[in-house]
């Protein structure tokens, strides 16, 4: 056995409550120990010097080193003691927090088992049960719809088809989302996710003048009012962009500072080294070295309440359901605490999404945000669809280690996305070849957690890097291509299934095939995607929906989804 | 190289910040591979995909499986991006949020390079610097000392020198412990820490009738502040026991749900299983199965804001300098995170030590407890110095495998007992062996953190396991080991040493003894300790302190401390 790998850590991701009496617990062992039976020995902590109990726990996934043993508890009592034993040929070990051991004291086990203490029901993770069948769709404004033609738009120096430079405007706004809530309906999206509305002199509004006000350009405070009421009336959630790291240097508060320096009421709102903050010489924090974004220093409680204060103002005003956090790993964890506080106190179900490209386990323990835009998840599409850096088992192999980052409620809460706006777009990756482009929504579609589509991936719009993967959107049907979007409406409404909402997931790789299934009260649906240079042979019944699926044999670039009963 | 061994947590115990722009990096590798060479290759996140440092990471210690490397950075930008470079026979890998590879694509390194995104610095854990040099005194009151010789004692039912039982009552109070302020003054304390003090029917009073009233065998409210005023004019600090997991039966609020069962406005301070609480039916959640403690429901605001309004309360009248809190790992973590919050807005330096046995990681991340009761601590010692299952190289593995459970700051702050009321006493435990008991108390005072002397310790106090553990101190002095007393004097005056206070604290074995030394500044203090059953040869010069240390002998169960300058 590879005693190194060995990997359990109470209290955490490995160890967590799903509910007051349901706990989730997983020990991660090495791959190549497949011989190994691995059960959980547990008791009430106060019992277990004298008894215990046995269960076998169930080998849950494998990545490229490890495997990973779950096991769902009932819980009667909820302060669980726990050790593991894994037996190897015939012999027994234990693994405690002292270790893998031949013998175990339970009489001393108060020293060294693991421990659910109790389960507290404030400290426990609910999932946003909207979530599970949600279907995001990201809308850069400034470039999916223009709805107002009475206004001034002598500011618009860009064709509405032309190629976006950093500094271009082409006129959309809140008038064009709310006139497309149609069309958004009619695709399936059941959230919107819109990027910055206050107001802001950019195009993208992520240097925030003034948090209380919708950008003139995009319309008025009334606008996203009448947006969301009709989004909600269309059945649809909105979500807004929180940029609580930084602002735009005409922020009020800044500007303040600016004038008169330590003698601002605001001079501890910034980050700044001296008297004054001196553009010029960028002598403040900022985000990422833009001297006209100076970060807000999110560690002081003015600025906390100041922020909070903007969230509770747009939830009140507007009714939105929940926020998406720029550059949110930059922010402090306290603010987020308090953060979350307010928002579930204010609308319990609305969702908060952190922008972290990274493991965001600090930021997932329930305390802070539900869940992230799921980059990891990005990058391993890019790789397996995009790139051919990985196999179909390398593929299973990425996605498995990256859900077994959170817990199980996160993993239900998770953004997944092909792109974004800060990204190339996804259809430019993969060569414009529409039927991986697809095979990889499909994955998004099926895989836990919500997929997120950027706008105008229904219709194949292209893009590089920014500013260029934030085109116009093109809203002459006449260039869409009716079968992705026929297949793209298929799968939205696929999402309701119970198992899509509630099942386990299972990610593995057979016969060159990516496979992710779904598992719930006996069924299971499951996704076969081929990225190989063959056809393969794949004889299925009951399926939902494919592409390049023929007599039997999925194609390459083709996916196939099937949903069938299973035993007990 | 063991792949599997690899560990980094980003924004956890093994990458955390000291200062606003100090950082600890920790990478985790197998012990065999012993060979390699670790560098961290790092920049400023917005730089790191054109350019990078690189610096060697120094191995900071080992325990029986792995090798933990470890580097201190002063950062001009907060945003680190980072991964490790490990060098094998020539050979060079990358570690990455990605895994162990041989190349590495800096330019993509935004999708999974490791980062402390940024340090903001209310999520900085300072360290309580009075904690850095503490000698604590644990006092269980009832059998420390009586004072009032006046009050009605018809209650007491145990001759102070007798064995006591669980209901016995010696008669010992908060008037005993004013009493000897100058007898803890003497024996080098700094602070003490006081086992349950308000109104109770139990001699160990973790059933708190009433939180906001001493108890009246103890003594009154006005002995309370007395107490901590004098302890503090002697330069000691006061810590109370927060019993906010569970309280009485007898509390006057869950006597209120007693009567009027879901009618009681405090129906939901408690966890009941049915209309009314009925204690012959445990149909409620109690504490370890007791059904006179019922469990408090920390999850409830109106519970949390009475418990925090007991603790300002006792902060307020008696100025005291922090709590150490009972059976916290039960309380929810959500009650710890204002708890602090409040304690701390309060008194800066007021400390918050957890009654954890078990790794506390979940609540030492710098939003909950300062530090634990550290019995991982208590129970190497006891396989070290009472039950030969440590030789000095397993002691050492042990010591730095519970060491690197925690950010720097907390150890610096944890309280390392060798025993406490709820243990056997140590001197027991050793077979009376008073070498053996100088031994680990050479440890206890040399280790980072604080010792906690259980009362009587340093006259050899004898004791199995509760109740026998809290017997009357024996205040006859004829009785008291000389030699035991002037030592533990000598250590208690070693604590306040820069080496002691600041040092980095180093734990290997070396021909069969346990070595700690502790290295500040060019300086380094080295405690020795031989449980072998041979004397072993050990020239030193600038020694401290030692016990059964002949001719440059270090004899079976002794200890020698020496001090020397070191090469910058």
């Amino acid at each position: 056995m590879n005693e190194h790998a060995l990997l359990h850590i109470p209290d955490s991701r490995y160890c967590f409550a799903t509910g007051e009496r349901e706990l989730t617990i997983r020990l991660r062992m090495a791959k190549e120990d497949e011989d190994c039976r691995v059960s959980l020995v547990y008791a009430c902590k106060y019992d277990f010097g004298n008894r215990q109990e046995t269960v076998p726990m169930k080998l849950r996934c494998m990545d490229r080193l490890y495997r990973y043993y779950e096991i769902e508890m009932e819980l009667t009592d909820v302060r669980l003691a726990y050790i593991f034993q894994i037996e190897e040929q015939g012999k027994s070990y234990y693994f405690s927090e002292d270790g893998l051991t031949e013998e175990y004291c339970f009489a001393e086990g108060f020293y060294n088992f693991f421990q659910m203490a109790y389960i507290n029901a404030n400290d426990v993770m609910p999932v946003v049960d909207w979530m599970r069948d949600a279907v995001f769709y990201q809308i850069f404004v400034e470039r999916f719809c223009r709805g107002n033609m009475e206004k001034d738009d002598s500011y618009i120096n860009m064709a509405w088809d032309g190629i976006p430079t950093p500094k271009s405007f082409a006129g959309g706004d809140l008038r064009g989302i709310i006139d497309r809530i149609g069309y958004l309906k009619e695709l399936g999206v059941t959230a919107i996710y819109l990027t910055p509305v206050f107001t802001s002199d950019s195009n993208h509004k992520y240097d925030t003048k003034d948090y209380f006000m919708v950008d003139p350009r995009f319309g008025s405070n009334e606008d996203l009012v009448e947006l969301v009421r009709k989004a909600h009336e269309a059945g649809m959630k909105v979500l807004l962009d929180a940029v609580f790291n930084h602002c735009s240097m005409y922020l009020e508060q800044f500007q303040d500072v600016m004038r008169r320096g330590t003698d601002s009421e605001y001079y501890d709102w910034f980050l700044i080294d001296g008297d004054f903050p001196e553009p010029e010489k960028m002598n403040y924090e900022c985000f990422a070295g833009c001297n006209y974004m100076p970060k807000l220093n999110t560690a002081n409680r003015e600025v906390q309440s100041f922020l909070l204060d903007i969230a509770g103002y747009w939830m009140t005003e507007a009714d939105i359901d929940g926020w998406r956090l720029d550059v949110s790993d930059e922010v402090s964890h306290d603010f987020w605490r308090r953060f979350r506080k307010a928002v579930k106190q204010q609308k319990p179900d609305a969702v908060i999404i952190g922008e972290n490209w990274h493991d965001a386990y600090p930021y997932l323990r329930g305390d802070q945000y539900d869940s992230i835009m799921n980059y990891a998840f990005t990058k391993a599409c890019l790789d397996y669809f995009a790139r051919g850096k990985f196999d179909a088992e390398q593929m299973a192999d990425k996605l498995n280690g990256n859900y077994m980052r959170n817990m199980r409620q996160v993993n239900d809460m998770m953004l997944n996305l092909l792109d974004s706006h800060d990204t190339h777009r996804f259809f430019t990756e993969v060569g414009c070849d529409k039927d991986i482009l697809l095979a990889a929504l499909a994955l998004e579609m099926v895989y836990p957690g919500a997929p997120c589509i950027y706008y105008g991936t229904e219709v194949c719009m292209e893009g590089g890097f920014d500013p260029d993967s934030r085109r116009g959107f093109p809203w002459d049907e006449t260039g869409w291509d009716i079968h992705v979007g026929r297949q793209f409406r298929q799968m939205t409404k696929m999402r309701s299934r119970d198992t899509i909402r509630l099942g386990e997931v299972r990610i593995t790789a057979c016969h060159g095939l990516l496979t992710v299934s779904r598992s719930y009260d006996r069924r299971m649906l499951t996704l076969y995607i081929n990225m190989t240079d063959r056809n393969v042979v794949l004889p299925l019944t009951d399926i939902l929906l494919a592409n390049r699926y023929e007599d039997g044999a999925l194609e390459t670039h083709g996916y196939v989804i099937a949903e069938r009963e299973v035993e007990a």
